[in-house]
């Protein structure tokens, strides 16, 4: 069996925390978009009614659907073994999923102050005020928290020796914001080093491994979340 | 037995979606800042180690603590019976709650586009731009998905006839929306006859009445989440 991951192709976006995880789990999906188009992806939005994803990505089994990243991951953390295993340890995983969703909401509103539907060639000089205040104030705030968080166990994962979907996303998380801001993550990642830590065990995962190096990982680029517009870095 | 509920004093901003679901399923609460006052939160919050709230709102019940709005309701409704009552309907609520969280901190982008710790007046220009988009594309956009969710069952719920925690979060985005965007809000209600009955119904819930009617209900200011400027409304 293998869900049906819908998500725009052509980035990483969102629909990367899902994929990064089901990969890790070697859980199987097809990621319909790439393999059939984005039309497709567009008609079958367009033809759920009702209780329905208000956007990609999501997840489909069958009659089944569910939409928003924190939630497939929480649901499928429970359902294929990358949850905490308990009650109160995945209701800290959700907390602590819904906190990477608030930053990468902010990374992105970086280059897409005013609107996301405008081009950023059209607010250019707000972006610009945004990435200060995103690379001076929030990463740091946002790392120090994750930073905390995994200093709840032994590393090097939140839960200690076994990884969560909250790992795979600090990684992507870490991975992302090189690429967007690589002269401030130089400057700041030593001081968090628990958290980078975490971003290399992930790495190691044989399933995280396989799928770094294969096709199925797409490159960043300046369509998706993370951009790498040079003047909006700094040290 | 009575829950803490610690958010920031003086306005309804995020804690308010909990208040209402907690106040309308007759749930005892004591919130914490506005008896002791906001220092009492900055200490607790600072008291705080490991795996902690990232921001207010957050609900504790002795060593149990839940933040991330979306996450304490889904958590609550589960408790209290204000949730589907079934996992696949709760997995819906939840998806529907996120995506209010998501209008919601659209909503406060509006006024703060550039950065949530600048004064709004340093960020007036990009506000207007951002408030055009809002209230041009993002709110109908969102109203149109909540109103579809409304139309799954027969109303004037979520559910049904039984309100859920989606049902009083979809009140206070209604609530907060008028007060914002007065004009822009009475030109497109019509359109949205499910969404402005469930508002209505949930106004006429017990708990709801009681709570309104309160001092318990803070008035909407330009503190908060949904603030009237009016240079950023308009029809």
């Amino acid at each position: 069996m293998a869900y049906d991951l819908w998500y725009w192709p052509g980035i990483q976006g969102r629909g990367e925390f899902v994929r990064l995880a089901l990969e890790a789990a070697g859980v199987g999906y097809r990621d319909r978009a790439r393999s059939d188009g984005v039309e497709a992806l567009v008609d079958d939005l367009d033809r759920r009614s009702g209780i329905r994803p208000y956007a990609p990505p999501y997840l489909v089994d069958g009659d089944f659907c569910i939409a928003q990243v924190a939630h497939i991951l929480a649901w499928a953390g429970e359902k294929h073994g990358f949850g905490a295993g308990d009650q109160a340890g995945d209701l800290q995983l959700i907390m602590l999923q819904l906190t990477i969703s608030d930053i990468v909401a902010e990374a992105h509103n970086v280059h897409h102050p005013i609107a996301g539907d405008l081009y950023y060639e059209d607010q250019k000089d707000a972006a610009a005020r945004a990435a200060e205040n995103f690379r001076e104030q929030r990463i740091p705030k946002f790392f120090r928290y994750f930073e905390d968080a995994l200093s709840a166990n032994d590393g090097p994962f939140v839960l200690g020796d076994r990884w969560s979907h909250v790992d795979t996303s600090l990684f992507q998380l870490v991975e992302g914001l090189r690429y967007a801001f690589p002269q401030r993550m130089k400057a700041i990642e030593g001081d968090y080093a628990k958290l980078i830590a975490c971003r290399d065990a992930v790495a190691e995962l044989d399933g995280i491994k396989d799928y770094l190096a294969s096709e199925r990982r797409l490159a960043f680029n300046e369509d998706g979340i993370f951009r790498h517009y040079p003047e909006l870095d700094a040290a």
